[in-house]
């Protein structure tokens, strides 16, 4: 990951999502577990999806499968408070696209920065299938 | 569970929580995940606590566990649906506290309905103590 | 819940599952979560059907909902304490059953007892369909 | 992350742990969620260092913090499927160590590699403090 990540601020992102956390995000130590952060990355990334690139779960004939992720970890952060996600796409290739999620606490300083590689495949075969039309719009806006 | 509690409308309720879904929240069937569910009663009880009755789950003297629950399905959900958390003090006894907690789906009809029993407990000790001052005060309000 | 549920040994289950925690299972408290255990009552569930009823998330024509839960917490336990569930089935209607999950702790003593109903339904349709064949005789063989 | 890491097979790694998945571990597409890998993979370095470096997440004065991950997935398991997760020490720094995972499949194939680094900090002040005594031996046993 590059070192400049870390200074991203919300204002770097295309696409913002308010995320609230959940009693059960906190674990032992007080702090909203690491894990949980990739079901928030998770989360925007398909809210955008959603949103502005026409997918459906259910029925879109193409879906996307995470390949690759991985966050660094900045400050933590505790149910109940309120976090916004940021997100960004990084790269598009041919069936694959790279995305950036930030995860920003209630000052809206970056608490954890992600990457994450999606390939998109057809969901019957779940073969990789080319990148084109909506998503492929939707995508582009979003760099 | 008495049957008019599957009646129940949002306005039936002291308290209302927005509850934003996760893409994890659904399972193979495509919808949220029973289990789910009790994590987001969870949510609203302790966020009413702490807006309400001035608790701090890391300082408190007092901290409820929860001793039963229980939840009836009415109409499946689905991610990336926006949720409303109804939130009611059904019975207050010396040291436990009956919830009823609602969850509406996006046109505000009742998705699923549950009753939880928080037994207050002195953090040092982990006995049962009394309920009492601002908590009090909070559930008496919210009944 | 009747109260001689309680009191259910081990060897009162007809079907037996280890549980393995996780970290994540602990809530701030050090304990798992009260949700959690839905999860383990989910997960016996399905396994007894997949093992003894020829059942498959993916193809099998009849699915099952849960309608409805229960669960009263009798011992906490904590990650990394390895448990045990104990599965039987409580009553067989048309199409839906009623279940009951004990899960044990490592010294078999009962932390928590769950039940829980399934209704079947034709995958396709998603009405409730007759439970018959190699479905009942499983549920029969658990009583 | 280095390409051979992808080609580890479960004899390269030091300690072993039987994984239990389950039903809410799959999503929407029938597969594990990229996101319990990193649930598995917390679960299995805690259990290492519980089990081998005599850590108490209660009582330990020092506790680790994840301050990053990553992973590579490579071929989708899911629920109820059996897995096995390795685990190696790669790097042990002054007071932070770095972590691979793998987690196989029930054909001890490689369905995904992770790497994880903790900072150790002092329970109280959550100051970085040296790696040291037991937790040290134990980790450069298991590199």
């Amino acid at each position: 990951m590059q070192n400049q990540m870390t200074n991203l601020s919300l204002s770097d992102f295309a696409y913002h999502l308010p995320i609230t956390t959940r009693w059960m995000d906190n674990d032992m130590y007080g702090h909203v577990n690491n894990v949980n952060y990739y079901s928030y990355f998770d989360t925007v990334i398909n809210q955008f999806l959603i949103e502005k690139a026409n997918f459906d779960p259910v029925t879109s004939e193409q879906i996307g499968f995470i390949v690759k992720s991985n966050c660094e970890y900045l400050r933590p952060v505790s149910y109940p408070e309120k976090l916004t996600g940021g997100f960004k796409v990084e790269r598009i290739g041919n069936s694959s696209v790279d995305y950036i999620v930030g995860i920003f606490n209630n000052e809206e300083r970056l608490s954890a920065i992600g990457q994450l590689r999606h390939v998109f495949v057809d969901r019957q075969s779940q073969k990789p299938m080319p990148i084109r039309g909506e998503l492929l719009a939707a995508l582009k806006s979003a760099m």
